[in-house]
């Protein structure tokens, strides 16, 4: 009796993993302890899938999951027809196996809930980072140790275009043109470049690290459309280079355990491990109370990678059946506020021209003491017209450093706001 | 009803693990479902523990085994009398976490043999680079994938060792002096220094990775303890740096698939990611076909990073219990030949002193022609007397270009063999 698995999608994901379920089959089988036998592909378009052989392609997928199948991978992506599929899969005790971020970043808990009812695995791994282990790390290995903060590059779209433009010096549209033509980045790249995947992503990490409910919507997001060459440029006078960071906090301050989620562009020192994270790559960093800092690190997305994850979660899906037992279920046990982004510390790098002569920088600092933000680090540069003022802040409530930008930005003697951006990645 | 659980040892990570258990107790009955209590601790001196309740403490470890506890947990080391506790505990059913790397890479099969017989749990995340998750990912992220070499810094005694000769140019017994001295080589180092830690870390590894059974006799082992300032400053002038590493490799020339597992000194570029991995940290690089590079970097050793990865398997475990289900068992279908090292394709870098007079290239070169090695990078440099002469090799078999060393060593034109060492980490 071999264990039945049934495909949802065949696009770059599923079409690698049906091949590596036909090649590695003998491995896997021995992995298992039984055959996996794949019975079905349900696609929108029959005839575009000449690998696929012909009797196992079929359109309708709710009827694929409705028959005798053990196991269900989802690699259609998106919330519908993908979120009721996989509901009426759990509800009916089939293991699903999904790389679907979008829906698990916001319908984890009905989808947890179907597998509960039933007793049926949910695996996701391949919804964050691709091929690196990471939610099984988070889920598993962590489990006796509190998690603290979890910090990572999770798009390698961005990350493609910032290395280009820290490397080029160009702008953000030409480069993003430019990674589109050469295949890095989608044709409508928004979910990318607007952090929304991102912010799945960090969504499905807090909510792992933290045993606390956490959707997307809870997610603080800033895209990358915004950041310019003049931001770039700061960041380098700085010894720094800007990143699209994911961030997970555990946050106890105001005498309360909380989480604080949010995804933005930041400058983090260039010799951050972090930092030299190139392409279409993805890394990570855990910090937990006992184990310490660790970095996970590799291919982020791409067909092969990504069914790696999907191939890894089948064969511990499959291997509880033959085997019996149950992977994780939900754990929100800790249910911690999340904390939105205004009362969360941060600190900003703020760039300015400001007029050349006496009083200026007192009057700019006055700002920062009235906002109560304690400064780090100041650089004033004398040109012919004007001077340069680069004020790096110690870290201090975000609402607090966005108005003390905003009422800088309206004073006389600043001619112009040139960059402002958090800074991540040291010591406070 | 609670998860009862013993302790077999109480040291530096035994310490930890207690304190833990008492500390997150709230945190670990709601990820396992159930309590954990922790039932006894057996130790050889029962009054240096003032730390654990006086009424836990016995120095019967063969009682608390046989006693009414469900998890076994063993932090003694070494090989007896952990293997046959262990093997009691697996035998009456009773689950294992253990960190101990010298008995699971010695007596694997024995334990997982003892776990089969009644379905107990054997989970040993610990015994391989501390807090780092890099067994469970091998064990169940990667199960899907074929991983085709596993090759990382997995002794941080060594590591520190080799970080500080490179930085003082110092040599090898004074910095193993000062090592000891701050707390970071044991007051008898030779499992360290000559490499037995890390080839037992490299047997689990290739046991785990290519699903065959590897034991520390099967891995070619050579310490740091020969290195010299002169093979610093080679590998320096080379914009290399030294690295004790273990090296898991599948290898299929000669028509057939069979393993290598090697732990020696090597030269890496400066460049590569574990030329940037100091002190007391692991990492370890993996590549799979499918997934392609990974890289997992964090603490190796220390008491709180080695009890966070033994908290992990404890949960996993006492989950096990709770739920109903198993961990992996022993996975060792493959099969694969252990390939020893004489024919494992390496590559060498050679310094030689020689005389500096016509035709001494040319009867260096002829030696490397006779073995079949071919040499893929030479630098000659006159001197007053003498000529300094570096050689990069390709890969060949170790045994041809071990045969090519020594056959040049007895050459009249070298005075004097300054470096040979391996070189790993770039394209061949």
């Amino acid at each position: 009796m071999s264990v039945k698995v049934a495909m949802l999608g065949c696009g770059t994901v599923g079409g690698q993993v049906v091949r590596l379920l036909t090649e590695q089959s003998g491995d896997l089988a021995a992995r298992i302890g039984d055959d996996v036998e794949l019975t079905g592909v349900a696609v929108r378009r029959p005839n575009r899938h000449p690998d696929v052989p012909a009797h196992l392609i079929t359109t309708d997928a709710a009827a694929l999951v409705e028959s005798d199948v053990d196991v269900v991978v989802e690699v259609i992506g998106g919330i519908e027809p993908a979120r009721a599929l996989l509901v009426q899969a759990l509800r009916a005790g089939k293991s699903v196996v999904t790389a679907n971020k979008a829906l698990l970043a916001e319908h984890a808990a009905e989808l947890f809930a179907a597998a509960e009812s039933s007793g049926a695995d949910l695996y996701f791994e391949a919804a964050v980072a691709g091929a690196i282990p990471l939610l099984r790390p988070l889920r598993e290995s962590l489990a006796g140790d509190r998690i603290t903060r979890v910090m990572g590059i999770v798009n390698g779209t961005t990350n493609y275009i910032l290395s280009e433009m820290d490397s080029s010096g160009a702008g953000y549209a030409e480069t993003l043109d430019e990674a589109s033509r050469l295949g890095y980045a989608e044709a409508d790249p928004t979910a990318d470049v607007d952090g929304y995947d991102a912010a799945s992503k960090a969504a499905i990490l807090a909510s792992i690290a933290f045993h606390t409910r956490v959707t997307a919507a809870q997610v603080y997001r800033e895209g990358i459309s915004s950041v310019t060459p003049a931001d770039v440029a700061a960041a380098r006078a700085l010894g720094r280079t800007i990143k699209l960071l994911a961030i997970c906090e555990r946050v106890d301050s105001e005498g309360a355990e909380a989480v604080a989620v949010r995804v933005h562009p930041a400058m983090i020192p260039r010799t951050h491990p972090l930092a030299g994270v190139g392409g279409a790559f993805n890394a990570v960093f855990v910090e937990a109370d006992a184990a310490g800092s660790l970095m996970f690190y590799g291919q982020g997305a791409g067909g092969a990678p990504t069914a790696s994850a999907v191939l890894g979660d089948l064969v511990a899906v499959a291997r509880n059946r033959v085997v019996g037992g149950r992977g994780p279920g939900e754990s929100s046990y800790a249910a911690l506020p999340v904390r939105p982004i205004s009362r969360v510390d941060t600190r900003y790098h703020i760039s300015l021209d400001v007029a050349d002569r006496a009083g200026v920088l007192s009057s700019v600092a006055s700002v920062f003491a009235e906002h109560d933000v304690s400064i780090a680090a100041v650089r004033q540069q004398g040109r012919t017209d004007d001077a340069s003022l680069v004020i790096v802040t110690h870290s201090a409530p975000d609402e607090a450093l966005r108005s003390t930008v905003d009422k800088i930005a309206g004073l006389p003697v600043v001619h112009d706001v040139v960059s402002v951006m958090r800074v991540e990645g040291e010591e406070q």
